[in-house]
């Protein structure tokens, strides 16, 4: 254990109600997430050079960056054998099971067209189409994320996007970590490429001879993978991107009936994320924030990545509150990206949820189920953005499109309408197109 | 007439089987967006005035802009009333009746909550929120825009918004256009500010003593207000925006059997709207090509706005192809935010539609109608964003929430495939929090 750290207090105990509002706004303060000027600057530097180079810049950038590059990056149909062959049989049954959950929930998600008529003879509908092109990011950093290959490759799949490429860091030896390989494949993914870092995301927003051009990009990454998706959406000639991106976050509300050891277990799956994660703890019982925080202790011992999970609660706090209600007004404005209710009667509260990414109802669904396999995706809203968007779903992968069709008689029941508003606006042309098929219409019936 | 534009070819007729690849990329180049420098530091310094200044920096840009600035930006009952006494019954009921089949239309397309369980004793689902605080913005320009108050006041209502406000820029006389107060009243919006440009985004991104801060911003805007929402949506403390925006633009495919009249008039509804808008015509009857260009000059004759017209037809293009299976890929990769299929068969040839915002099938949909009352919006994806988002509806106003509610045997059936990936990713702490609750679980069925 660091010494220097554990002279510090674990984290910040506080009592909402003697706070004042600036102080409120600090324990609620979410880590920096602007990019410094350097990063962008070289993510810049990176994407000009993708957009310019194509294979030889990714080529050029895979020397400076893993030391070495490969001979093709495109992952061949013999390494996703490999990898399947590799792969142990129950990660491999894990995947499945795990697929065919997520498939399930998302399955029956997945939006409909409809149609109605509005008017007699005015046909209005919305069809649903997938995006063409999408391009998934699956990070590696300190480990594999083969349950991030699911969470984008299952909707994309259900989606039914006709081209659906991934990229994803190789690993030391050069080769895509099998893990990683096997979920692909098994959402149907055939084209993946060992490619990782802003590098990977130019390749796909803008193309290259062996990196199909994508229209929109998905998935988590560290900072260089988040800002080149950042500066990609705004170009002109980018892609879309799925969502602002920002560093993982947990608020838990529990009660004097919440057991400590659960709840800490929690607070430190998400701290183990990364020293920038937030793990917040509301409670109106001090006792429970007490015995958390002995708790807290207890488990690091046991932890591999204490480190980082140490820095991560530095930056966190356990607010005592008046009442569950004040937890969740605070909650709602905060707007988590992953919401724990350790209450006795949380599905009762869940109306109350305002804005959050994903809820965790009792004592016995931890978040690390929605991570991996409950059936929910994990690729969900950050930084407070849960105030306006929700998380990957079917719907992102696709587009909806209005569509009209109206007989004669519909023009007729309806033109009268739009010719009044054209009037209103100042739009004569507009007026034109329904008046001169209106007399059209007219001149036909008398004919 | 303009004499110097009217040596000019109308616009440019072409043949797309004899363009090669740059000829073709130029002749379905839109008009350039990105706002120039000068455009963006504008916005830059009236966010950053408004941002510090709130209410004061507001009326001193009013002075600024407008030459006068009002008592209160905040529309009172009193002028809600005066503007619906002011407005003629046949405009009143036109907007109700457009409103109506608007509501229509949205709310048999607003999504649902679902919830299924994914394994025994695992709940999950999800539920719908409304976006809790909303900023519309309706522009005026050249003339007021009451189909825009509905088209964004109906979604917002539908969607249960507690609040929204709406901002709309003062007339000469510093009143709001009664129309467009009308149309919000009828959406249920009572709270209406008299505020147009960057800094009515401004005012709603940031909040003022008069303005509320919103979560997420819709409707489009000038040159000013497009950049203001590009720069909020980028900053940490701004708010979402609805979706990118630019010129309106129209791709009409039609064959020989399609009402030269009925084209040019559709053509000329979306140039009439600016300079800049696009307006292409695809077709397989070089004949057809001729007889449109025709009656453009003759419909021009009678059109108030026929300059602006000129000038968007003077960056427009018809374009011969060899099959209307042809004229369908070219609009897919083009991807319109109108597409109008002037076809005998429009119907059939709707599932080769892959991208585009609305649909307008056969000769008596001019795209007039969805621009106010078929029961489409009017709020589209521009500049080639059909590839990757759809048009506004009431999911643009709410957010998504993913829910898990787990029994004790319900951890038992999917614990072992969250402990497994858990372990496969490196994340000790997540595989604890499920492994000491399936300890503790086991050891209370002991007890
Ligand atoms: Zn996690
Ligand atoms: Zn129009």
């Amino acid at each position: 254990m660091n010494a220097a750290l554990s002279d510090r207090p674990l984290w910040n105990v506080l009592d909402w109600n003697s706070l004042d509002a600036a102080q409120r706004a600090q324990a609620l303060r979410r880590p920096a997430q602007a990019s410094s000027a350097e990063t962008a600057a070289a993510v810049r530097a990176i994407l000009e050079q993708v957009r310019r180079g194509g294979d030889a810049a990714l080529r050029e950038l895979a020397r400076r960056f893993d030391g070495f590059a490969p001979e093709a990056f495109a992952v061949s149909a013999e390494e996703f054998d490999a990898a399947e062959r590799a792969l142990p049989a129950s990660l491999r049954a894990a995947i499945d099971e795990a697929a065919e959950r997520i498939a399930r929930f998302h399955e029956a998600g997945a939006g409909a067209p409809y149609a109605l008529d509005t008017a007699p003879g005015v046909r209005c509908e919305r069809v649903l189409r997938p995006i063409r092109r999408v391009g998934l990011y699956v990070p590696a950093g300190s480990a594999p994320l083969p349950s991030t290959a699911l969470m984008l490759g299952v909707p994309a799949r259900l989606a039914g996007c006709p081209q659906i490429a991934l990229c994803t860091p190789p690993r030391g030896d050069g080769s895509a970590d099998p893990a990683v390989l096997y979920a692909a494949r098994r959402c149907g993914i055939a084209r993946a490429f060992k490619l990782g870092g802003a590098q990977a995301i130019a390749a796909m927003a803008f193309g290259t001879a062996s990196v199909p051009k994508c229209d929109k990009l998905f998935g988590p990454g560290n900072a260089y993978v988040t800002e080149a998706k950042r500066q990609i959406a705004q170009r002109e000639d980018g892609a879309a991107i799925d969502m602002p991106a920002g560093p993982s976050e947990v608020l838990v509300i529990a009660d004097a009936g919440a057991d400590p050891a659960f709840v800490a277990a929690d607070l430190l799956s998400q701290a183990e994320h990364g020293p920038d994660s937030q793990a917040l703890l509301l409670s109106d019982e001090p006792a429970l924030i007490a015995c958390v925080g002995r708790e807290l202790e207890r488990q690091l011992e046991a932890l591999p990545r204490a480190a980082i999970a140490r820095r991560a609660l530095a930056a966190s706090s356990a607010i005592r509150v008046a009442s569950i209600e004040q937890a969740l007004a605070i909650s709602n404005d905060y707007a988590p990206e992953h919401l724990i209710l350790a209450l006795r009667d949380a599905r009762a509260w869940l109306p109350k949820v305002a804005a959050a990414g994903s809820v965790f109802l009792g004592d016995w669904a931890p978040e690390a189920l929605g991570d991996y396999c409950s059936g929910t995706n994990h690729v969900l809203p950050t930084s407070g953005a849960a105030r306006f968007v929700g998380g990957l779903n079917v719907a992102s992968f696709q587009v909806a499109i209005t569509v009209q069709e109206v007989s004669p008689a519909g023009l007729a029941a309806i033109g009268p309408c739009a010719i009044e508003l054209a009037e209103a606006e100042g739009l004569h042309a507009h007026r034109e197109a329904v008046a001169l098929r209106l007399r059209a219409a007219s001149a036909r019936r008398g004919a």
